[in-house]
Formats: C-alpha cells, structure tokens, sequence
C-alpha cells in the first residue's frame, strides 16, 4: 500500500502498551488487535537500574535460584504427626499467639485478626470475654509473631495458640518441619476470620478434645501421608489446592480410613469426624498450606537466591520474604480482594487481603494453578480460558515448571514454580492469588472469595534491599 | 490466479473424504488440508433410500426422541438399598445366570465369560470345581439370560447369580429401578474379566459377609445416595464414570461414611471395608452403570423412538436396543479393542470387546465425557486434544446435552447425551467406548484397558427393522 493510500481506508490499528487507546479505537468503530506491553520495571528509571546492575551478578543469582528451586521441587512432605502447638512447635510457649502475614503490633491488627485473638484467649482459659481478652492482648503480656517465625502457617488470621492442635509435616528430603492448625471453615463463623462465639468455642474444644487424638493415634498408626502425592492427584481432578480441595479432603479420607477404623473410638467419635469431614470441602487446605511451606522453608537462605520463600497478608500489610535476604519481609498495603460477596455482606464489609495461605501460590499452586480448576473461575465470573491464562501469566514470573504437579489442560505442563523477584520487577507481572474473604469486623467471620494480587511495591522494596547486601 | 498459473506453483490441496490421497500429497510434500467426510450411510445405496424414507416421519420420531431424551436427561437416580439378587431382582430364580450383552447360548460364550460362569456356580455352591460347573452349565438347567432383561447391568462379563449381592438404585422421577452387582477389580484376577481361582472366591464371599451387609444397613440409615450428583462432581474432577471413577468412588465414602462409623460393626469390618475401598479405584463403576441403566431403561418403549437405550457386549456380540423397537437387540460381530496391555500379556491374549458397561456412553458419559478426563487419554497415547474431540465428535450423533453433567474444559458445556439411530447411520460416527480388556481364556482376568467402538452394522440393521416396522 501506498503511503498516500493510507488514510483513504478503514484504519486497522496494532496498539502497544496502554489499552485505553485501544478502547478507544474500537469504541469508535475501529479495528485493531491490542499488544499488552508494560515498560520493563513499570517504566522506574531507578529500578531499571537496579536491574542492569543485577546483570553482573546473572549468573551466581542463576545459579542460586536454581539451588533453591530444585529444593521445591524436590520436597517430600508427609504428614506425620499431631500434637498441640505447644508441645510440638520449637520455641512455643504458654503466652505464644501466631498471626498470619508479616510482623504486626495488637494495635494495628485488623478487625478479623483481633476477633481471631479474642476467641483464642477466650479458648486458652485466658479471658472469659471480649473485654477481658482485649485487655490481655493489649497488656505486653502476650508474645504476638508471625507464623512463618516458628516453621508453621495459618489460613486467614492464622491466629494459633499454646492449646490448639496443630499438624506437622515433614519435609522427608530435607528433614525440616512445618506445622498448620486445623481447618474450621466448615461454618461461615470460623475462628481464622475473625470469629469467636460460642459455636466457635465448641468447634475448637471439640477439635482438641475428639478429632485430634484421634488423627494423632490414626497418623501414627498408619505411618505417615505423603501429601505430595495427594496434591499431584488432586491438581488432576479439578482442585487448585488452595481455594478448592474437594478431591484433595476426600482422597485424604480414603487413605487414612484404614487406620482410623481401626481405632475403635469410644462412643460416637468416627461418625462425629465423618460428619465434619463431609461437610467441609477445605478440610485439606492447612495440610496444602503445610506441605507448601515445608517446601519453601528448604528453599529459604540460599545466599544470592532472588527466589520467593513466603508471601503472606496480615490483614494491614502484605508482605514477601526471599532465600537469599534471611529474615526480613519486604511490605505494602494489602490490597482489596475482588470476588463474590456472600448475602447478607457485600464489598463494604470486606477486610484488605489476609493470611498465610498464600504460600500455595509461592510454591506454584493456587492461582498459579488454576488452570487445573475450571470450576473455580465461575465463582468469580470467568472462563476456562481465563483460567488457563492465569497459570500461563504466572509462568512469566517463575523460574521452573513442577514436573510432578501437572496440569492435564495444558498437556500435562508442570505448575509455574519458583518466584523471582526480579522477573516480578521487570514485567510488572503480580502474582495472582485465590483467597477467602474475612468481615472487617471482629466476630463475625467469612465475608466472601475471590481473587487479588500480592503488591508489587512488596517486590521492588526487596530487590532494592537485594542490591543494597550486595554493595 | 489465472488458471494457467494454476500449475505453475506449488499444489495446495484440499482434500475432500478419502484421507490416503492427503497423507499421499503430504508424504510427497505438498502442503494439504484433509477434510473428514463420507458419503452418507456409508455410500450404502439402500441405506439411504431407508434415510430419506424415514424424513416423512421425521417431526414424529423427533418429537418420540424428545420424549425419551428428556426421561434421560430428568431421571434422578438414588443408591437405595442392597440385597441379594435372589432377594431384590424381580423374576430371579435360583437357576438364574445373567451375563452380559446380548443374548448368547453357554455353548458360544467367550472364555473369560465361561470362566466367569464357573466360578459364580463354584461360588453358589452348585459346583466344587470347573469340571463340574462346566458340565452344570451345559445341563440345560441353568437360565441364561442378559442382564439387561432384568433391569440389571454387570461389568465386563456380567455374571450374576443368586447368592451375589446387588445394589438397588432407584431413578425417583419414572420410579424404575436397576440393578448392579459389586465391583471385584481390585484385583487383576476378578471375576468380571472371567477369573475363578480361591482368590476371586475369597472376594466374594467377604463381599457376601461382610461387606453386603455392612453396605446395606449405612445405606438405608443414610436413606439414599443421590448418584448423578456423585456423577455430576466427578466429571468436575477429571472422571468420565466408566473407566475412571477415583473421584466418584472417593465422594461416595466420605458421603457414605458417617452413616458407616455408626454401624458399629464386629470386630475389623469397617477397618476392612476401608482398605478395600482404598485401593479400588473402580468401586463406583457399578454405580454409575446401574444410575445410568435407571436413566435408560426410562426412555426405553417410546413408539417411533430412534433413541438407543443400551448398547451391550458378550464378548462374541455386540448389541443395541432402541426406545421404539421393543426387547429386540441389534448385533454384530463383537470389535477388538485398542489399548494398553498389561504384561506380561499382549494383544494375542485379548478377547474381543465385552460388557454392560456402555450403558455409561449409551447414557452420554464415559468416553462421550473423554473430554472431563484428560489424564485418561495417557493411558491409551493421546493428547488432551484427542479428549476433547472425542466428546465433540459424539456430539454429531447425539440428540441433546445433559446440563447436570457439565464438561469445564468445553467451557462447562453438557455431555453429548441420547444416540440416535439415524445420525449413526448417516454420519458413519460409531459411539466410541472406553472399556477393559479380559484375557481371551477363562481364569486369567484382567489383560488391559483401552478404546473401541460400537459396530456400524448394529444401528444399520436397527434402521432397517425400524422402516421395516413402520411398514
């Protein structure tokens, strides 16, 4: 075609970078296909050359980020035992309170967590009511930490007590630890978002005082689960492992069964743990939560590693942690989440993003999974074709593919695995994560689920710390 | 291009029907394009005549199939009790044999069916060993019969006699019942597949003790299993309910199971049942043949119905019915099947195809559902894609898409449910089946798994008798 030509027909337009032009064009009747396309760094002059200067050290991070990562993929988590916290937790004691997400102070803690804390003291014999429970928290008494500080995780608030039963999981290749709670999301009023009433307090004691000596006698009995295997055969049958665990709670039955009907409980007890395990579709989830963070514990302190080891919410803050920069959580807001509200609450009810179970998606699963859940993107108004982007956006951001978590829609594609911190910088890609949503307010409990990103002020703050170490 | 150019450069071929002209040009280099077409009915001259003949019929049997599509699609089949087939089977005497597929004499039976036959009279007492079961059921005493003609569907070689004990779904909305008996393939030596030995024995009469029983009692204080919701889930977790069933047989436990713990069984019973259930995964199989078998039978006996309500194998014979023809079976010569073998045995060691289960495909599941379960296509070489045109390929001889039973990755769209006649014998697309592979000699059981078809020659020698009947 002829230059001259060239406006005497229809344009036809190949838009790069920003969609609103885009938009615009086919609003006025144009046609035009739209390039997503963001300037490396979102256009930071600064961070780019934080990641030029990166560039000299490519291949030692290349190496140590290969390291940690086949530490991942690596991992072999079973399930070996139950116990409470205070017994089985290293460094537990009676004035011990876990929380989800990166360090907080009572007084900052959200709505949702501070219920959570509520119900907990209330639970513990250490409060008899909100007042007193409030006044303990706020008395200096109290050692509040992250979860992620003692080896364990906690959906939502994560709040986990000296007499909670906990789970641990063992890391079989590397021989580290990781310890989880035990799910109560079977009711919409779950203490993990916030909620602490009395049907709270009877789903708590009966937890410790029913179903988990009976899990710890069957566990021990049958030796161990390796939940590994179960997470690869759920991700075949439409869970992503963190928001939907249907076939994951279900195969998890099946194989501990054996051994729990040989217990030969007393009274009613196996048909009382058969009706909670029915009716709770997320009983898997703090096992997932578990096996995802014995694997990413491994992979932690691998010096010059940009890898991602934790991302985790408190409810205020969201938060990342990185192999090679030891202890420290680089932080930002928490972001809304966007989702399905459940009647009678709506997104004016809804807490910013929380919880620690986010590391599913730190170790490739989750969001980063989705692809695997069809049916999960309906709950929040998607196609399969969205889900499937999902996991192969989240590809752009990860250093490796999880051979033995596979996706049957992408052809058996392993899960992407393996955050870098600088592919998050360049590409201002976010990794996307599948959440809960918890009620602002303490007391009252699940609000919603949807969908939300971890910030990426969270990934630029920690490749500046990156290369601040390195001098 | 003018058409002196035409063979000037290089050939870019449509090709239209026969596929060896593509493969020809693209093994020479061509580039091509292979369009899938025939003739219809094959090319078969009188075939069409009987085509277009049927057209001044054509609003009757649309609206006979709309009847009898919408039975299948409304029935609501419902797990209700168990018993012995003596017990619950209307018409079972003590000499009653049901085998599988269309009706065949003892003298004709495959091997892994004799083989089956010797050890169900072993098992009934009838006889001490196979000389003298063989010798019973050639006495003319014993009732052969297929399963089909009692409401009753059975795995590969179908046997049931007397003493075994069945399940009793009920589809609530026509109010018909069906029958199956209890999946034994744990083991590759069961004897579906025509195995006979103590092992098989063993099986079944623990079957008969203690798990019939057991089964029996948590059902009715259940008061019912609703099995196309069970169906429903599992094709959202990667079953198509013939030949994968690990999601379905794990949901059905954990329904089951609070019902199971309060039974308070002798001794290890519970402890028993769960390690068999452990480790079949194709325990829900007669589940799903006996919901789908309740769903069919409904739509059975619709005068100028084109429907197909069963599609069966003995081993020698395959074999339809239609809604509008009555107890008539249409047969054929039974195919092989192509698939994995299991060693040390080889395709050398296959009987041709065998078994009632295609009610599950005749029902739109199964391999119409290949597309729900990807993995299940690693089992024969293909590829996700393959799964997928599988159902859509089905979709050309069906009449509707059941809603309940969804597919994710066809964007939820419903199974291809309802085979008319007519579209098989126009389109030449045979219903495909994914099915088992028995040893062609009695006592050896399980060879493999794989696919095949139902033969063309069944639904044509089923038009004909339907114009015939139409006089």
């Amino acid at each position: 075609m002829k230059a001259n030509e060239l406006l005497q027909t229809e344009a036809r337009v190949v838009n790069v970078g920003v969609k609103a032009f885009h938009d615009n064009l086919v609003a006025a009747g144009s046609q035009g296909v739209h390039v997503a396309w963001t300037p490396p760094a979102k256009g930071d002059v600064e961070l780019r050359k934080v990641l030029v200067a990166l560039e000299r050290h490519r291949d030692a991070i290349a190496q140590a980020n290969a390291t940690a990562v086949a530490r991942v993929l690596e991992a072999q988590p079973v399930w070996i035992d139950v116990g409470l916290a205070i017994d089985v937790i290293p460094g537990f004691n009676a004035n011990t309170v876990l929380h989800a997400g990166p360090p907080i102070a009572w007084e900052a803690m959200c709505g949702p967590m501070k219920g959570a804390v509520v119900g907990a003291l209330i639970y513990e014999g250490r409060a008899a009511d909100r007042e007193q429970a409030m006044a303990l928290a706020g008395s200096g008494v109290l050692e509040f930490s992250p979860c992620h500080a003692f080896g364990a995780v906690g959906p939502m608030s994560g709040i986990i007590t000296a007499h909670m039963p906990v789970m641990v999981v063992e890391n079989k290749t590397a021989g580290n630890r990781a310890y989880s709670n035990f799910n109560s999301e079977k009711n919409r009023k779950a203490l993990s978002f916030g909620a602490f009433d009395q049907d709270v307090q009877a789903i708590l004691a009966w937890q410790r005082d029913v179903m988990a000596p009976m899990l710890q006698r069957a566990i021990r009995a049958h030796g161990g689960i390796d939940l590994k295997s179960i997470t690869a055969r759920a991700l075949h049958m439409g869970d992503e492992c963190h928001n939907r665990h249907v076939a994951s709670t279900s195969l998890l039955l099946r194989e501990l069964l054996p051994s729990l009907a040989r217990l030969d409980p007393r009274d009613d007890q196996l048909g009382q743990l058969a009706d909670y395990m029915r009716h709770n579709d997320w009983f898997f989830l703090n096992f997932s939560m578990a096996a995802c963070k014995a694997g990413m514990d491994a992979a932690h302190g691998v010096p010059m590693s940009t890898l991602v080891t934790a991302m985790a919410r408190n409810g205020v803050e969201s938060g990342v942690r990185v192999s090679g920069l030891g202890d420290a959580w680089f932080t930002a807001p928490a972001p809304p989440v966007r989702g399905l509200m459940f009647p009678p609450f709506t997104e004016r009810d809804a807490n910013p993003d929380m919880g620690d179970s986010t590391i599913t998606e730190t170790h490739g699963i989750g969001a980063f999974a989705m692809a695997a859940a069809p049916a999960m993107v309906q709950l929040v108004g998607g196609t399969v074709a969205d889900a499937i982007g999902f996991t192969k956006t989240m590809g752009e951001i990860t250093v490796a593919r999880n051979k033995a978590y596979s996706i049957p829609s992408l052809d058996f594609q392993g899960t992407p695995t393996g955050i870098d911190v600088r592919l998050v910088v360049e590409t201002g890609v976010q990794p996307r994560i599948n959440t809960g949503i918890a009620n602002k307010e303490a007391g009252f409990g699940i609000a919603g689920a949807g969908i939300t990103e971890i910030p990426y002020d969270c990934f630029s703050r920690a490749l500046r710390a990156f290369v601040t170490e390195l001098g």
